[in-house]
């Protein structure tokens, strides 16, 4: 990961014409907004004492110290975390990196840190995109970065059972590889997949592209290994249980406030034989959502299905203007199927859509959205370069809910931002009872973007809260939801995290400042 | 419910001399053990002006205080629970019994009961069969079961969002009737279905036997309202969400100990048009079973899926001497389609079963599985009544393990109980990763059938535990499962169980004694 921008930059590429002629005409005229070249981080505040103690717990080369190890382990890569880093502001970087070499080492590492109050912040791929790396600094010692990418073993491998134990560390192209080697698949891609990692997906409760067949990330968990400063937690004995309440899922979507997460235990599926993506097109939002509706209350679900909205399709035509097509009206679906034999899956689909008032559009449009499904991260960074804010926003919510919802969030976007801003949406994780609502956001940046974006941060989220929505269905709480998500759960629901906070890391030294409210 | 046997005693059925005649060849033989006369329950230990107080909150006629209703508000339904109750014991009667009209009710009901430091037992259908009724006493000013009888309501239909809110006192049969006046169903089978509550399957993270269709009684529920001593939890904005923990899973499987469940909210599907159940017979319970894990890791699950071991599937021949049938070894199976359109699925299914080695033996003796699926309670106490101790236990584990936990269970009851002992197993809830074993064991009572039930059942629990099963699949912690609970999440899981009681209910109030160790 680059400090100021996602993933690679070399993979990224420079907007099209017909891209930054629609932004200029949607949000204003684009200006050049370079980020400020390489910036100081902050002077380390971890005594020296307190480093030799790191290097003798875990050896001198896994205790990084170097500016540029510091710098790449600063904040996630939420717009504003973007922002500041742009601006030079790497005021959060942690004041050391240390590398654990597995459970024991991480164990270790949470006694020294409860001994000498040093906040550990644990990093997977350094992906989030809701301030879950921004911690609390006061009152500590330092704050380490406790990067677990030495943790990548792949073990236990049951084909029997179809699990297998993955180490938190292992990214997710990494762990496609190493079960690959066995014929199998987590089949788990998230945007950010290519950078993020297992231990991140289990503790933010990460859902990918391909729910619709393989789940959510918390689906496919059925066991737990997690160091906590009160000792560790070893959950799973079994697919499901009635021996009380499931603690697993107290872990998952924990983001290392309860606990360190040093393996996750996983059901993994065969890989697929075949894979075919193709686009339809409906009318309106509201008839492919009501399509989508039948396939997932029918038991019709492909591996991957999204829609997105009139605006969203009209600029994604516009982005892809080399591959044309019929439909350059109403909303494009995105339905694809994987597995050892998709034949009959895909004509029940293919029937079922078709009588909902669905076109095909073909296997290429298809085929464009697979190979670019990575890449909205890195137009994000090439619209900063300039001067468009892009933020993503996501919800969900009941079926019967969703159209308000969508225009809850829409107007309230409107209102805050004025008419110069591109506002889109889609709907790419589909339930029996409800859905998914994911917004993209352009809008020409102020004097001030880290205002202009917290300011319209605030409406849009209680714009959810106040329509009913979770205030976010697969992108955590970080710091920037803990607002919104003590109204969601209520006071009761927040003095039950304090209260599992406080028994599990008594002296908050796991991610302080992190989801709790 | 009777004091001390299943049900409608009525509906109960004399054991055919068959069965009489296997029993006696089996274990020994039989003798006849009534159950003693009705004995009296204890005085009640609630100060009158506590009583005064109950009744000035929720109105004189729903404080009862008679002897029939504190007898029928004693205890549950396991085997030591009727043991007990049939040799005159009604030592955990509660003092009073109590029938609130609505999530107010309750409210004020865990006030008054904090005020006053009364212990409150949730009661739905009474039929828990792990000591979840039976609560401590010691220190408190008396046991007060709160009936939930009369919170019967069925709200919010949602046929958008194919969502229904139900309140926690109604039955299993009492729900489907309301779910089937707008052709709706839950879908929820478990064998106590007739008298169990809404409130019960989710306070104890109950499995039906159609789950392999419906998914889990925890996997149907969206939504919960909980009243708690320190105010109440609403749960429950979208399908799924990424907002920290899913606290849903928290009070799934709380056993009354974290608050009273008072509205929960249910995904429904439409009523199937069609109900087929079929039987088919496989070599082995090993070669079954295969064939089982087969379905359920390829996306080929029926509706209801059970298998039978050869010991079983023996005793369920010479239960159903009237029915027949050609294949008198093996395995039997019993699959079950429901739905608007079974054709393709089974089809499907029988494709797969028929390539694994199954022979279809047709759908009468799956009709007769389906006549009898709610019956074996009452079997238990026909049993009972001729000194043959009769007891359930269950567990689950990851398909790789299943034959070692299966093994590890026989052997510990074969150890402790002998040669005269019948001791039946079926695997009725499967999952990608693993399945449910279910035993059921018979043996001759001895002069003290209470010790020997504790000794039996401390040994066949610690079995399963070694053996690297969970302690209970369905049936719940209760007071029963407490010490192996204890094991299976470890020092830490119990201290997270006891922190949240703690924060919940800092003065116990809520169903002393029962889920936390």
């Amino acid at each position: 990961m680059h400090p100021t921008r996602w993933g690679n930059p070399s993979a990224a590429t420079e907007l099209s014409a017909d891209m930054r002629g629609l932004i200029d005409f949607a949000v204003g005229a684009t200006r050049d907004t370079p980020a400020v070249a390489e910036v100081e981080v902050p002077v380390s505040v971890l005594a020296p004492e307190l480093l030799e103690g790191l290097r003798g717990l875990l050896g001198g080369e896994h205790v990084l110290t170097d500016d540029a190890d510091r710098r790449l382990h600063t904040r996630g890569k939420s717009t504003p975390d973007l922002l500041k880093a742009r601006a030079g502001d790497l005021s959060d970087a942690p004041d050391a990196v240390v590398r654990p070499g597995g459970h024991a080492d991480v164990e270790a590492l949470i006694a020294f840190a409860v001994q000498h109050h040093i906040a550990l912040v644990p990093f997977g791929g350094g992906t989030s995109v809701t301030g879950g790396l921004a911690v609390e600094r006061e009152g500590y010692a330092g704050v380490v970065s406790v990067d677990l990418g030495r943790m990548k073993d792949v073990r236990d491998v049951d084909t029997e059972s179809m699990t297998v134990l993955l180490e938190p560390g292992l990214r997710g192209p990494e762990a496609e590889a190493k079960l690959a080697e066995h014929g199998l698949t987590l089949g788990h891609y998230p945007q950010s997949f290519e950078y993020a990692s297992i231990g991140g997906f289990a503790a933010t409760r990460s859902s990918g592209q391909s729910s619709a067949g393989y789940g959510r990330f918390d689906s496919m968990v059925v066991g737990l290994s997690v160091a906590t400063p009160q000792g560790t937690l070893e959950l799973g004995t079994a697919p499901a249980s009635a021996a009380g309440p499931d603690l697993r899922q107290l872990v998952l979507g924990s983001e290392g406030a309860f606990g360190i997460i040093t393996a996750v235990r996983v059901r993994v599926r065969k890989l697929p034989a075949e894979k075919v993506y193709e686009a339809w097109t409906f009318a309106s939002f509201t008839a492919g959502s009501d399509a989508m509706r039948h396939l997932a209350q029918n038991d019709l679900l492909p591996t991957v299905l999204r829609l997105s909205d009139e605006t969203e399709t009209m600029i994604n035509l516009a982005s892809q203007s080399d591959i044309g097509g019929d439909a350059e009206g109403g909303c494009v679906m995105i339905v694809g199927y994987e597995g050892a034999d998709i034949a009959t899956r895909r004509e029940q689909v293919t029937a079922a859509l078709t009588g909902l008032g669905g076109t095909a559009l073909g296997e290429e449009r298809g085929a464009a959205w697979a190979k670019g499904r990575f890449h909205a991260p890195y137009l994000r960074d090439s619209l900063l370069d300039v001067g468009v804010l892009v933020e993503t926003l996501e919800t969900a919510t009941f079926w019967s809910n969703r159209e308000n919802v969508y225009q809850a969030v829409k107007t309230s976007l409107k209102t805050e931002l004025g008419d110069r801003r591109i506002a889109l949406c889609h709907i790419s994780h589909v339930y029996e009872t409800g859905c998914a609502l994911y917004f993209t956001i352009a809008v020409s940046e102020t004097e001030d973007p880290q205002a202009q974006w917290a300011s319209a941060k605030e409406k849009a989220s209680q714009a959810i809260i106040d329509a009913g929505g979770t205030i976010t269905h697969h992108h955590a709480i970080g710091t920037d939801h803990k607002p919104w998500l003590a109204q969601e759960i209520g006071p009761v629901g927040t003095s039950i995290l304090r209260a599992v906070k406080h028994e599990l890391d008594p002296t908050g030294v796991l991610n302080p400042g992190v989801l709790i409210p």
